[in-house]
């Protein structure tokens, strides 16, 4: 258990906001902290019975493009599955019949705030995309078999997914 | 692909940097980008045989603690293997007589550059437990039947743990 006994805002953005300041221990003695804040976001992984619908997308963080299941960001006290829905039909153009609750996941716990929702998406019905105008998504679909071979040799990087697509395999294949 | 045009530093921290700007897209329109640049982690999953070994610590970004399995972060272009041995002696007081590489995963691709090398560590040796002064670390163990309940209730929050969780039961249980 830690708590601020001051901090400041030092960095005001339109996605983060930036956070440092001093935290007192159990025991009295302090420590230096730096924060990102963040409003959470949302992934959903839509998966058609035999494969899973996937963005390509690039990333300036990483100077490269990734395979992401398809995801938001919260607006300010927004309902996370109403905002997966309405990403997954900007971004791959798809209708959920069905969707499954699969957790929540905490991206970076040692600096930032963000908490990405996440669902399943099952029963897919097609409409139209429409990516945001400075979006640059390609819609890649993937069998299931090879996400199987594909998670077995770690292929997926993108932490919220490789979460998403392991849950969908626990999903569909039940324990063990 | 996009490319930075112009880019300034708005805050350097000890752990982070977040660089602003204006990137240019493949058809020439530009696009505000906001980035935190991590040098990236490195996260360890000890399993004994029966048990995996995590931390529970409290995370001020989230105000709350989790489970977590070790981790440290990369000091400039340090080897991340070598820094995850350490974690593990500094974090729980175990050595690894194996290690397998459980691939890397990005920790939040929208926004940041930090890149979290998974290893997998095996035939444990118990030492002393040496925390940095202001980390609170209580070592939790957990056995192998709770891990896949509790996978299966999406009880682990941490997303590079979760990836690591999963990882461990597909090379314990092979390929289906």
């Amino acid at each position: 258990m830690e708590r601020w006994t001051d901090s400041r805002i030092v960095f005001q953005g339109k996605i983060i906001t930036v956070r440092t300041g001093t935290v007192v221990l159990d025991d009295g003695t302090t420590a230096y902290r730096e924060v990102v804040e963040h409003p959470g976001g949302v992934c959903m992984l839509p998966f058609t019975g035999h494969s899973v619908i996937l963005v390509r997308q690039f990333r300036i963080a990483l100077n490269r493009d990734l395979l992401e299941a398809p995801a938001g960001k919260l607006e300010g006290a927004e309902d996370p599955l109403r905002r997966g829905l309405i990403e997954l039909e900007e971004e791959v153009g798809l209708r959920a019949g069905r969707v499954v609750d699969a957790g929540k996941v905490c991206a970076t716990v040692g600096f930032c705030s963000e908490v990405i929702h996440l669902f399943l998406a099952f029963d897919l019905e097609e409409t139209e995309r429409r990516p945001e105008p400075d979006e640059r998504i390609e819609r890649v679909e993937i069998p299931l078999g090879e996400v199987r071979t594909g998670l077995r040799e770690h292929r997926f990087d993108d932490a919220k997914t490789a979460v998403l697509l392991h849950r969908l395999l626990a999903h569909l294949d039940g324990p063990r």
